[in-house]
């Protein structure tokens, strides 16, 4: 585990200049870069000052400013700017405005962008980039936008998009790169690298290369420091690592960033039906998959939809606004409850003043099962092989959060009600509500992942529900039942 | 952007065996492997008969089923099966407990075995793993077990164990490997190349070399591509990239995985306060900092604590309870809003069954935007350049979703209630209600934000507190404003 380095002796070797597709992408070492807070954020007075510069029409002082910035600052710098600014701010950045920076955007920001410009241009853009990124500009392009882009561009590359544009949305097939190495077993490590170092068509940034069959179907693959650590004359196969995770080409992307996590992959071989390696995913392209799948849970739980900032306000609103509607459809039921205890809440209006506190204590035992349980689905943590256990602890949890919150709201409404029945009615409802809120929220989550539904997207309405109307009938029930009240 | 690949022709290589550490980590191969569900999970009938087997003594036989999973499969074995049968399992696996193996398991479940263990064994354990694993699982113990496993290590682990631990908590520095190849710039390709096939002590999975000055500070990475794309007489300064990320060793992990996320990096020299390169961290070490950032937000948004389904429930119960019992506190606001109208609500009951419904709604529009606010906090999405706008837009939604459920709730109320006034009454309290929500959901994850504070952690129980009294408020106050009601 101790540490190794390489410190060889002086030599003098002659500079020379050699293929460098992929070096210079970052114009300035990321340390010196002065535009960015110490989160790796652009400054606010940067971008200010951007935008004043663009808007004076200084162009080339604003070009000047932005150069030194990484295409993933660029990107970001176009997210900052409000909607006004950034066709202004294309136009001044022209040719910086890369392909690259492109790939990096939001697709909200992305697509205004795009939509200022010709198809021969898109075209052109995406002709530039790796098939993964070209896919993921264009399947966002309206239909016939789409079109257009495609017949601009060069057969080979339309041929490339298209058949990725075959497979469905958000599967492996969209995801993978063509750009790949092959080769056959029985090559030896100095065949490759003399093959490697000759054919300048080659992709320059690889990370492992793939061994085939003769029908095509990887056997193995080879990371390049294992090759490199190896006599020339050993064949590939000898080097190579058999046991591989082979990517099906239709996968859902979700199910392939769950597994480059769970087997710790650089990238992976994609493969057709036919089990013909196809092309090849590498960690970079899955990393935003994994944050956003992640991270999505929070936004379907509340019912914020795609929950983008930049996401255009109409879609926002119909995708809000429906869950609302849900939301006060199931609103109904708990409130019919508390019309049905109308006599029992005029003979003793502190309850309507207590309720609010039953229900929405439950409703947060319930959201917090919730939240933990869609997690634990989410990350393949929690199957049918321990589900019932998962049942059970929440059950164990709910009882322990019930007893402490009953005793606490019970001892509380007893001295502030001077009503020692009051309090240990609500006692008693807090304790009904906790629990049925910590079953309803393991078990309906559980419940809809059997039913092959997004756990995520539905469970929280139910839940809420439950506890809503739970809350508001255990305490108003047992107040008449205990005879505090009459309906 | 056309398909590229070797095929070679074909040539016979004498066989020979090399170096093959992280050759044959995998048994099997993945697709082969009918243990696993198509998610990639364990089926629940392997998971049962392996326990039958244990259980019947039959050790040999379960050793057998367990050898063809890949050790990160033998780690979700561990977690899926219940607390009794792991000792049991662990010892029917005895050697097969891989270090590998407990590098994967989850953390709970890892403590749990490794207190069944004597500090030597757990010293040599983690001899065996990169620093980076190593320290995952010291780190973890308590202080004196932690102190008898480092007196157990070899003095060399034990120092850069001991290196690790001087660093923060989730910082780059309990991240990084000590284990890389750096060489000076002027170093060939070709000298490379042989040293790296001469040292068998050199590491042998990396992805990148770094160059540095005689400083030892970094000055370029190389990607092994290039190096394996350039003549030998080529040296390394004219194929490196000289434009890097560079991680300083205190920076937080969630800091890193939001680099190597955004400038999708492979790998990235970590450097200590003297600039000179003392690790590095790799993407794989990365992935799963990205999947727990982004899923913690949905956790602490419900205060679900750490929300691991294997933490002991103990911890559970007491980050759970703490939290009901602070929204109990809360609760207490809305509920004292609701006991200043007893009056009111004792002459129109109704008020009583509707006022929940206001309350509701609101508090689902404050989630929606607390939840989108929290996310694009945490990518970094939302600054102090575009925050102003943030909140703008969030008021334009609100205003949407206000009148649209206005207009629905106030006339389902007008009409079942036969009551215009409380139809409009309702309506306009939705208005408002949601209108908070919506400033209230945006505003207050900003503000802590900006005070520093996890907007995640505190966020939820304000915007429930003023939507639950607003809603109250609102709808109440209105109803005996519009001369509805009287005190």
């Amino acid at each position: 585990m101790d540490k190794r380095e390489e410190s060889l002796p002086p030599h003098d070797a002659p500079t020379a200049t050699i293929d460098d597709r992929g070096h210079d992408r970052d114009p300035a070492p990321r340390e010196a870069e002065t535009e960015l807070d110490e989160d790796d954020r652009l400054k606010p007075e940067f971008v200010r000052d951007v935008i004043d510069l663009v808007e004076a029409g200084e162009d080339e002082a604003a070009r000047e400013r932005i150069g030194r910035l990484h295409p993933a600052d660029i990107a970001d710098l176009f997210e900052l700017v409000s909607d006004e600014d950034r066709p202004s701010l294309a136009r001044v950045l022209g040719d910086m405005l890369s392909p690259d920076v492109l790939a990096e955007m939001n697709e909200h920001v992305r697509e205004g962008l795009i939509d200022l410009l010709a198809p021969e241009q898109v075209a052109e853009i995406a002709s530039e980039l790796d098939t993964d990124d070209a896919v993921a500009i264009i399947e966002d392009l309206e239909e016939e936008e789409q079109q257009a882009v495609l017949d601009a561009m060069e057969p080979e590359d339309r041929a490339a998009i298209e058949e990725a544009l075959s497979y469905p949305e958000e599967s492996a097939g969209r995801l993978m790169q063509r750009e790949f190495v092959a080769v056959a077993e029985h090559v030896t490590v100095g065949d490759v690298i003399d093959r490697l170092r000759e054919d300048r068509e080659l992709p320059t940034d690889f990370w492992e290369i793939f061994v085939v069959d003769p029908m095509h179907r990887p056997v193995g693959t080879c990371q390049l420091s294992w090759i490199m650590r190896t006599p020339r004359d050993i064949a590939i196969g000898d080097v190579m690592k058999r046991e591989q995770t082979l990517i099906p080409v239709d996968m859902d992307q979700e199910e392939v960033a769950l597994r480059f996590q769970k087997y710790a992959l650089i990238s992976a071989a994609v493969v057709d039906r036919a089990g013909r390696l196809v092309g090849v995913i590498t960690v970079d392209d899955v990393v935003h998959i994994i944050q956003e799948e992640a991270g999505e849970d929070i936004l379907r739980l509340s019912g914020a939809g795609d929950g983008d900032i930049n996401e255009p306000i109409r879609e926002t609103y119909s995708a809000r606004v429906r869950w609302l509607i849900a939301n006060l459809g199931t609103a109904l039921v708990a409130s019919s409850i508390v019309g049905m205890f109308g006599g029992a809440i005029e003979h003793m209006v502190a309850l309507a003043a207590l309720m609010p506190i039953v229900a929405g204590v439950g409703g947060n035992a319930g959201t917090q099962t919730l939240a933990v349980t869609v997690r634990a689905l989410a990350m393949n943590q929690l199957t049918d092989s321990n589900s019932w256990r998962a049942v059970f602890r929440e059950i164990k949890i709910a009882l322990l959060n019930g007893g402490t919150i009953a005793l606490i709201a019970g001892t509380a409404t007893a001295l502030w009600f001077a009503n020692p029945g009051l309090g240990g009615v609500i006692a008693a409802a807090m304790i009904v509500n906790i629990f049925v809120a910590g079953v309803a929220g393991v078990a309906i989550p559980l419940l809809l992942d059997r039913l092959d539904q997004d756990p995520a997207v539905a469970s929280s309405i139910f839940v809420t529900m439950t506890t809503d109307s739970m809350g508001f009938l255990a305490f108003l029930g047992l107040a008449v039942a205990s005879g505090l009240t009459t309906l």
